[in-house]
C-alpha cells in the first residue's frame, strides 16, 4: 500500500514467471450484457471437469440477489464439490424474483450439460445493477464459447479478471507460490463502491492446487476474509452479491499449513487493498489503526464508524487533518471510550493528547497529509487490543460515478 | 415541506401579527469568534433575570462538548430552574478538555454575575469546529453588552437565531399561539449538516409562556423531538454539541394541554424541516415513508439504513429513481423483511412490486423526480408501523462545505 502508483493495473504479465494453480482452466468474452461491448462473462473450471472441494462466503443482506441463493444452495447440495464458476458483468440479478432464480438455474445447466456434470457442481456469480430484469439469451449465446475456449494460461486468467469488472478501473488479481512446496493460490476480484466492513461488494474467485485439511482451510480462508474483505470500507453499502469462492484441485502436497493460511491472507488482503485504492473517485487511501482499545469488539466498532463517516472521507478528500470529526465518530460509536483519554496522530505526528489538541510541527503535518496512503493512528488507552481498517475519501467523482444509473 | 420556495429564508417579519411569548429577553451579536465578524454570540434570558423550569436534551455521543457537559450539571443542580441561555457559534467547545469546561463556566459566571442569579442557572451552548481551544476574552468584552442589549421583540428574537448559525444559509425559527388561550411557543434552532436520526448536529432554544403540568411538558417535549429532530439525517454523522432547551415562563393560562403538544411538535417539525430542507449542498428533500412494518423498532431502523445510505442519497442528488439501492438498503439493515414482499413507489408511482421491477409511466416518473421534494413510500407488508423520515441528497456542494476547515 506504500507505493506511488496509485493507480497502476496489477495485471500479471504472462511473461512473468509466477505459476498459476494446476488443474484449472480460465475465459473471459463479451456476451453483450454490457451494452458497451465490453467483456462481461468469465468461467472458472477444472481442467477434467471434475468437481473438486470448494468453499463459498457469500453476503449477509436479506435481499440476497439470485445467484447468491442459488450457489449457496449447490454448495449444499453437492457437497462443495464444485466444476465450475460461472460469473457475469453487467447485471446483479437481484431484486429479480423468482424469474431471476430461474435465469441462475438455467445459467448453471448450460454450464452442467457443456461439462457433463450436475447443475448443483456448478457456481453463478453476477454483479452489476439491481433490479434489473436478467435475459437468459447472453448465457445461451455465449456458454459454448466461454466454456469451450477456456485454457489454463495467465491471459485466459487476466480475462476472466477483466470480464467481471464494473466500475473497477483495474484488474485485481495475485498469484502467490510456496517456496517450500511449489504448490499455488491465486485469484481475482472487482469492487469499488458498495464496500461495507461486512464484506465489500464484491466478487471473487480463489483457485489453489495445494492438498489442505478441509477444516484447516475452512479457518483459514473465513480468517483471511475477515482481515482482508471485511476491514475495507469505500462507502458502508453492503451489496446484495458479494461472493467469495475458494476451489482446491488438491494436486500438489503442502507441508507447511501455516505457510498456506499465510499465502492465502497476503492474497486476500493484496485483493482488497486493490479495491480501496481502486475505490469509485478516490485518491487517496487511509489506513487507520485502532489501538489499546478494551477488546476487539470495541477496537472494529470504532474503526468502522470512523471509517464510514462522510465528514472523515470529506476532510481526506481535502487532505485536511481535521481529528475533531475522528474523535466525535469514535464517542458517537458509543462503545464506552473515554475521549480524555485519545490520542490521535497522522502518520507519527501526534495532533491530540487526552482529547485536546496539542501543538504540533504544522509544515510537516501538511506535507505527510498529501501522501498517497495516510495512516490515522488512534490511541484509544483503554486496554489492549488493535484494528486496522483500510477506507478511501469521498469525492465529486463518487458523487458522479454514483448520480445516474444510466 | 410542499411549497417551491425551497431556500427561502423563514425570518419571521417584525411586522407580522405574531406575539413572542411573555417573560423572554433576546440578543445577538457580533464577539469575533467568528473571524468572519458575523454575529456569533446569543443570549436567551427572562425579563425578569429570575429563573423559571426549563428541560433540555443533549447529544448522546460519549464526546461530549464542555457546554453540554456544564448545562446538564446546571440543569441538575439548579432542579431546572434556568434565567439565562448564553449560546455560541464559532467555536464547539468541544474536544477542548478542562480548560474547555472552564470556558463554560466562567462565561456562564459572567452571565450570573449580570443577573444576580448563580451559575448553575445558566445554561451555555456552542457550535462551530471541534478540537480547537476555546478563548475566554469575547465573553469577557461582549457579555455585557449582548445581556444589556436584550429585549422581548421579533428583530432581537431573529438576531438570536442568526448568531448561532454556522453553514445555515437561513435562519431557522417558529412562533405559534393558541387561539383559544392566546400564549405562545416560539422557538429558533441551527443545524445544516452532521445530521443523523439520533438528535441532529444542532442547537435550539423554545420558550413559552403557558403553564403546563411539568410532567406533561416532559412528555410533550420528548415525545416532539423523537418526530422532528430525531427523524431528519443529512449525513448520518452525531455532533459533540447537540442541545434543545424548552424554557417556560409561565405567565398564561393552557386550558388544553392536548393543544399545547401539538403546537409545540409543529414548531418542533417545522425547524427539523427547516434543517434538511437547508442541508449543507441540498438540492432536494426526500420524504421516507416506511409502511407496514412489523413493529416500530423495525420500521425506523429501516428508515434510517436507507436515509443514511450514501449511495441513496447519489441517486436522490441524480433524481434517478434507482429502487435497487433501497431494496439492498432494506435488506441491508438485517431486521427480518422479506424483500420479495416489498413494494416501492416514488410518489404515487410503483417501481417496484413483490420486490422485483415492474412497468410503470416513465415519462410521469422522470416529471416527479424532478420536485422540490420527493417521497419514497416503501411498503414492507409485513405489519402495522408506519415511520416517516426526511433526509437530503448529497452533492459536490456537500463535499466542497466540508473538504476543508479553514
Amino acid at each position: 500500500m506504500s507505493e506511488n502508483n496509485h493507480f497502476k493495473s496489477e495485471e500479471i504479465s504472462p511473461a512473468s514467471n509466477v505459476k498459476l494453480p494446476l488443474g484449472f482452466e480460465f475465459n473471459g468474452i463479451s456476451s453483450n450484457i454490457k451494452p458497451s461491448g465490453k467483456k462481461d462473462m468469465a468461467i472458472v473450471k477444472t481442467d477434467d471437469n471434475l468437481p473438486v472441494y470448494t468453499l463459498g462466503v457469500f453476503t449477509t443482506n436479506e435481499t440476497k440477489a439470485a445467484p447468491v441463493i442459488f450457489s449457496k444452495k449447490s454448495l449444499e447440495d453437492s457437497n462443495n464439490m464444485i466444476s465450475a464458476v460461472l460469473l457475469n458483468s453487467g447485471n446483479a440479478n437481484a431484486a429479480t424474483g423468482p424469474n431471476g432464480l430461474k435465469v441462475s438455474e438455467s445459467s448453471a445447466n448450460l454450464v452442467a450439460k457443456q461439462l457433463g456434470c450436475k447443475s448443483e457442481n456448478i457456481l453463478v456469480c453476477s454483479t452489476g445493477l439491481i433490479g434489473i430484469p436478467m435475459p437468459l439469451d447472453p448465457f445461451v449465446a455465449s456458454v459454448p464459447t466461454l466454456v469451450g475456449g477456456s485454457s489454463n494460461d495467465i491471459v485466459a486468467f487476466n480475462q476472466a479478471a477483466e470480464a467481471i469488472l464494473t466500475t473497477d478501473t483495474v484488474k485485481k488479481t495475485f498469484i502467490k507460490s510456496s517456496t517450500v512446496d511449489g504448490y499455488s493460490i491465486a485469484g481475482f476480484a472487482k469492487g469499488a463502491a458498495m464496500l461495507a466492513p461486512s464484506m465489500a461488494t464484491m466478487l471473487s474467485v480463489i483457485v489453489t492446487d495445494a492438498i489442505i485439511d478441509k477444516k484447516l482451510l475452512g479457518e483459514s480462508f473465513l480468517a483471511g476474509i475477515q482481515d482482508s474483505f471485511n476491514s475495507i470500507v469505500v462507502d458502508g453499502c453492503m451489496s446484495t452479491n458479494d461472493t467469495v469462492i475458494l476451489m482446491t484441485s488438491a494436486k500438489k502436497v503442502c507441508s507447511d499449513p501455516e505457510e498456506f493460511s499465510l499465502l492465502l491472507k497476503d492474497g486476500l488482503l493484496h485483493l482488497a487493498h486493490q479495491m480501496v485504492k481502486d475505490a469509485e473517485g478516490g485518491t487517496v487511501v487511509a489506513k487507520l489503526n485502532i489501538m489499546r482499545a478494551k477488546n476487539q469488539i470495541q477496537a472494529k466498532a470504532l474503526a468502522s464508524k470512523v471509517a464510514q463517516s462522510v465528514l472523515v472521507r470529506c476532510s481526506l478528500n481535502g487532505r485536511d487533518p481535521y481529528w475533531g470529526r475522528i474523535i466525535s465518530e469514535l464517542g458517537a460509536a458509543k462503545v464506552n471510550i473515554d475521549p480524555n483519554k485519545v490520542s490521535i496522530s497522522y502518520g507519527d505526528i501526534m495532533v491530540a493528547k487526552s482529547g485536546c489538541a496539542i501543538d504540533c510541527d504544522e509544515e510537516k503535518l501538511k506535507a505527510y497529509m498529501l501522501n498517497n496512503e495516510i495512516e490515522i493512528n488512534v490511541d484509544i488507552n483503554l486496554g489492549n487490543d488493535n484494528y486496522t481498517m483500510f477506507f478511501s475519501d469521498i469525492s465529486h467523482d463518487y458523487i458522479d460515478e454514483n448520480i445516474k444509473t444510466s
